[in-house]
């Protein structure tokens, strides 16, 4: 499954990764949910109820949304600190139609969008597209460092910093609280609006949740992006955004002239999710699998690569970020490793400048703990191989 | 419903049309199906036995759509005359996303797109989002005058040339084979790009297609858009680009920064909806009671408007564009006619230049017969009271 690592195009790991498609290769490149982590008989029990009740969503549907869907996710944000009305929210095809969209309404070619060092490569992509000057300021595992951000914003007069505030792509760090009482003074402060993704901040598994920057900013210069793609499932396309009120009536004009609305059955879908309690009841079981998964490949990393290699360990999402010594190249294990059938992405494109090639991100969510373990085995053998 | 009218955003027309989300409104303004036109049993089954299958469509998928839907769209579009592989198939969330992704792929700010004159206006909105260079070529009843065209495309060096073929909207004409011959051969000779737009190119009532300019074409310089809102549903979000392969790829790349992929579980059901044979028997259905509506409108217009009121007679689609003197400001009269409890889209949007206060677009499919003949009693009567 090609899903969102095709924004390499062209390029070889794009080649590579086309073989991670056979059936016989463990893949932990892709950011896929788990097959089997699909409420798929709650689904098609709410599909029914759809299709037999009120036809009205097979008509047009209003760019904004369904306005009770907007409802439930204006309480649904709060969960997480951000104090919305229904308003402020539009729903989306998924929190990356949120990026792309905050771009169309806020950047000019030229402007500054300051991102995490690494970020997601994806919108690395995005950004790149709307012309944007993109400037990498790097961080720890409790986020960006924030003077280096101040400096960068100031000198650029940033109009965007783009960060995912938990279980980072492909880092999987998360931000403290402090960074983010920071990140939200720092963005009144110097006028950038903070866009804050945050597609697997319910996939916690460890610790305790930390207040959205969005909420800590009280949504005055923040916009909250969120999605489905990975509590219930990616297929159906549908993510939202939080935000001050003129930044979504700018989205919702630029969602009119790219897409309209999103698939008022996937919407319908959703909001039935919500309103019978499933989701509620569905995101516990999910943490409790990939939670099980993220600690058989901590312990299968522990076990079988060497030394002088290190790697986050996440307190929830999808990501384990692995480092090793400067003189690997991880593009080039890779070659080796699908010959060895298994697969990962190596770190050059989460970085603008060509470095990261030493980095590895290990997705554990998709693949069952056998092929976890057998899978990591196979990289420490790739890496034994390429110290000879 | 404000559906794709939303492009009107902050003007008076748009205020005015809120009104007429009221019940007791009798509204041609939106480009509706009506709602009695969905083919809901036999959407409640397919959904149905989706759910019970394979939940693979719960996954992501890839960014050019499910391969199946791309094949079926390949034969599909072959019998409007064009010779596509699946590969120069690109799935959409509606036409619409096709207008915005040719435009990410195509134009820097400045660039010129020359469009008919009057055009569907949610497209100018896009174009004006690109920073394009909007040049509006009139026409007759046959399609654009091509003199005209070839001087502003030599003069401006257009990059792109934006047509809607089939039953125009707003303005119900369809392109002559002869001016599709010419158009197709002016697109190689001038070296623009033929975007084609065709949502309505399958509700003809009357007379017998022509071959898509695409095709004339042969998707050298030209993409064409289909869409499934007005056979099967909008609701869905279901659409379609055909075109040059270089281009498609450059489309895709596009949507994989918007939307990463458009919603599975839409996809598969408009494949079955083909698969079954069902959307082969549904359109006839449509046609007949589209048809039935559009010979309600044009005797209501015969019976009810003053001599010296002119209007189209569409061979299909979903608009009858209606001419006033001069001395007229149709936007005026909506605001009397929105009292008397019928709407329209007054022309002016439809135009680059505030032209077109004469005119107004009248939807003819969302109605009942009976509300039609009300209604066009009463825009009438309107029209009588401002002569005073």
């Amino acid at each position: 499954m090609a899903d969102r690592m095709q924004g390499m195009s062209g390029n070889i790991i794009r080649e590579i990764l086309k073989l991670t498609k056979k059936p016989d290769i463990i893949s932990f490149a892709g950011g896929l949910p788990s097959p089997d982590s699909f409420p798929v008989e709650e689904l098609r029990q709410i599909a029914g109820d759809i299709f037999a009740g009120d036809p009205g969503f097979l008509q047009y549907g209003t760019t904004e949304g369904l306005p009770e869907l907007r409802e439930s996710l204006a309480a649904w944000v709060a969960e997480v600190g951000i104090d919305a009305h229904s308003d402020q929210v539009l729903i989306l095809t998924g929190s990356q139609q949120g990026i792309d969209l905050a771009c169309k309404a806020l950047l000019n070619p030229g402007d500054t969008v300051i991102v995490e060092r690494p970020t997601y490569l994806a919108a690395i992509q995005i950004f790149k597209m709307y012309g944007a000057n993109i400037v990498a300021v790097p961080g720890d595992e409790r986020g960006m460092d924030l003077e280096a951000l101040a400096e960068a914003a100031a000198a650029h007069r940033a109009k965007m910093v783009y960060i995912i505030s938990n279980f980072q792509n492909p880092s999987g760090i998360t931000w403290s609280l402090e960074k983010r009482q920071q990140l939200a003074a720092l963005a009144d402060e110097l006028g950038f609006i903070i866009v804050e993704d945050d597609p697997y901040g319910r996939l916690r598994y460890s610790g305790s949740s930390e207040p959205a920057v969005s909420g800590l900013n009280r949504l005055k210069r923040s916009l909250y992006l969120g999605s489905f793609s990975k509590v219930v499932s990616p297929g159906l396309r549908i993510g939202y955004a939080v935000g001050p009120a003129p930044l979504i009536r700018a989205m919702v004009i630029g969602k009119q002239g790219t897409d309209v609305h999103s698939s008022n059955l996937s919407q319908r879908i959703v909001l039935e999710l919500m309103r019978r309690g499933i989701l509620a009841r569905h995101i516990p079981k999910i943490c409790a699998q990939y939670g099980m998964k993220r600690d058989v490949m901590l312990s299968a990393l522990a076990e079988h690569l060497p030394a002088q290699v290190s790697w986050t360990k996440p307190a929830g999402g999808l990501f384990i970020w692995v480092t090793l010594p400067q003189k690997y190249s991880v593009t080039k294990l890779l070659e080796r490793a699908v010959e060895e059938k298994v697969a990962f992405i190596p770190g050059i494109p989460f970085f603008l400048d060509g470095s990261g090639d030493n980095c590895m991100r290990l997705n554990f969510s998709n693949a069952s703990p056998e092929q976890i373990r057998t899978g990591i085995a196979r990289i420490a053998k790739v890496i034994a191989e390429a110290d000879k």
